[in-house]
């Protein structure tokens, strides 16, 4: 991967507006609709079974997003896998606070399994727990390092046969030839809730015009993410310029200031 | 319809802060809530039906919003539109990605055919969808412009006995006595998600006064959109100076404003 | 309760990062989890009944907001609070809405009757109406002064062996030893959505580190609420400043800022 692969995706991403649906949580859907407007990508939330084999026919990609999950919800989001691999269209997999519970753990595993053409996108706990390693999750936010976590990540690609995005201070973004490192992004945003829903979001819009790494992504909202702490004071105007920063990211600012190893 | 009534139905408003009932998506709640209070009504989410019938005895609309819908809350909203039509209360229906889906478009008939005083507010997809004419629709963002849905408009207002609002770029507000079109509004609104849905909740806090048609709503929102969108960078930033625009608005700037013919 | 008590509890909040596990409503759930992360706590939104045992086992306290609730999230809430107290955690009551409908008024007290470790957290005419005393409610906005639910909160203070806080222009805290009043806050604050949810939100962080009188949430967040109040032309700014305000909120400025009696 490199940086002109980013840029080439960030520019059919906005000529296509590709649509992603997602099946997120209600903390994060506010968030991640905008997110992907502001890229220039398309939302449709949705849930219903009655729905999801028609709007998976014409979508570009499907997000799964276990935040709030319940018995409810997880019957929707196997279905909805199955109806994505039934596509052909690339799934996103957001373990959200996966270690923090068994359900968290063994339903995201499930999901994993079930899906084909997948990329899993998580904190490092996450990625950690979902590997069964030993992790120190406790709840949705990240207690271990990125780097701690490289060795769980190469674990979920093969058996999941998925890419899979370390993210955190440092991402990284591991595929079946390497791992590509991404020193991008702000100290607070993990002051703003659902910053990680988000890049999963935006990962979905990626994976839907061809960029199944997850890397566009975080490059993009890493980017935009500094950009936007440096005109903010606290998480709240964040919040709001990072939409900003979203939708004005020029290709020129995203190649200067990309920090890939 | 003149500026006249759009200011009254304003004035109005913020007399008697009406309390507005609305079943809506997981995606627009803040957003509806926070227009609501800013415009000077008062919100009320609420979807339970053991209390649906005491909430909308003393509230003065009903907004039902299909965004997210499936079979559980499906059977919550034909329960409030039966308490709304006991109740006699307008009902205001956004048809949010009709078209997009079958379940969309049989269950927005559903809606619409059950409401007695009813106001339909959808972009122009939604509204060549419901009318059942071949559309566009593919997500839930307007592939169509306004102006293409004024004949679905036509047959949704003398199918249902309603008033439509086709929201866009142009605006047309299609009752029985003929249409009225309004050229307020910003090319950056739709990058902010739930715009559409906002306005249906305002729709639905001036029917609640009294004023039955949609315009003044969708004047108020238009006005205080194009305010915001000159202060705003981005669609972040337009977010909450869009709050700030409702709350401010005065009726000097609103009459000052206004692009209806 | 003194100063220092609070702006000790603050110092704790920060270094201890409480993990609070929250069940909320539909509308609130966004800002009540970037408000406990700005303010230095870690937010876990989750309701299922596969997982709450787990995740009270290790979390500080729990808030529960029947803001939008019907008869799947009642039993969730019922089965929380039994098991915060079987792991003898505090529990925050939100009891949004009691008044504006029996279900709301029966679940309450339901909720009330059921927690251990209890502080209700409402505005006047929910806690008159918890009281059983014929309120004013209508809606979830308050109609009532704070002061005119000081005998109400007397009440279930003593009903349910809680602390109560009444939230309002003027803030009370009624607890077994007397009662505070706090005179922070800003008249534009009851303009943006959830903001009692915020409250009592953060009331469960600050319980989580051993607050629980509901003082030290309603202090913070009535300061840096009239802060940010300063900063902003309307709801939508207000908004977000407020979340930069907790996050950027000194010691030194509470404690030069509070107005306690």
């Amino acid at each position: 991967m490199s940086i002109k692969t980013i840029v080439a995706a960030l520019h059919a991403l906005r000529e296509q507006k590709p649509l992603v649906v997602s099946i997120s949580n209600y903390v994060a859907m506010n968030n991640t609709a905008n997110a992907l407007l502001a890229v220039g990508a398309s939302p449709i939330m949705a849930h219903s079974r009655k729905e999801m084999a028609e709007l998976l026919s014409f979508s570009g990609a499907l997000v799964v997003n276990i935040g709030t999950l319940d018995s409810i919800w997880i019957e929707r989001m196997l279905f909805a896998v199955e109806q994505a691999n039934i596509h052909n269209k690339p799934i996103v997999l957001d373990p959200v606070g996966c270690g923090a519970s068994s359900l968290r753990t063994v339903i995201s595993r499930q999901i994993a399994q079930a899906a084909n053409k997948l990329i899993i996108r998580g904190n490092a706990s996450e990625i950690i727990a979902l590997a069964g390693e030993k992790g120190k999750s406790k709840g949705v936010d990240a207690l271990d390092s990125s780097e701690a976590a490289l060795g769980a990540a190469r674990y979920l690609r093969e058996t999941y046969q998925s890419a899979v995005v370390i993210s955190g201070a440092t991402d990284f973004i591991v595929t079946s030839i390497g791992q590509t490192q991404l020193d991008n992004g702000h100290a607070m945003m993990p002051y703003v809730t659902a910053m990680g829903c988000t890049l999963s979001a935006l990962t979905g819009a990626f994976a839907a015009v061809g960029e199944e790494t997850g890397l566009a992504a975080a490059a993009v909202l890493g980017v935009a993410g500094e950009i936007a702490a440096m005109q903010s004071k606290g998480p709240g105007s964040l919040q709001l310029n990072l939409l900003d920063a979203l939708y004005l990211l020029d290709e020129a600012t995203l190649i200067e200031r990309l920090k890939l190893s």
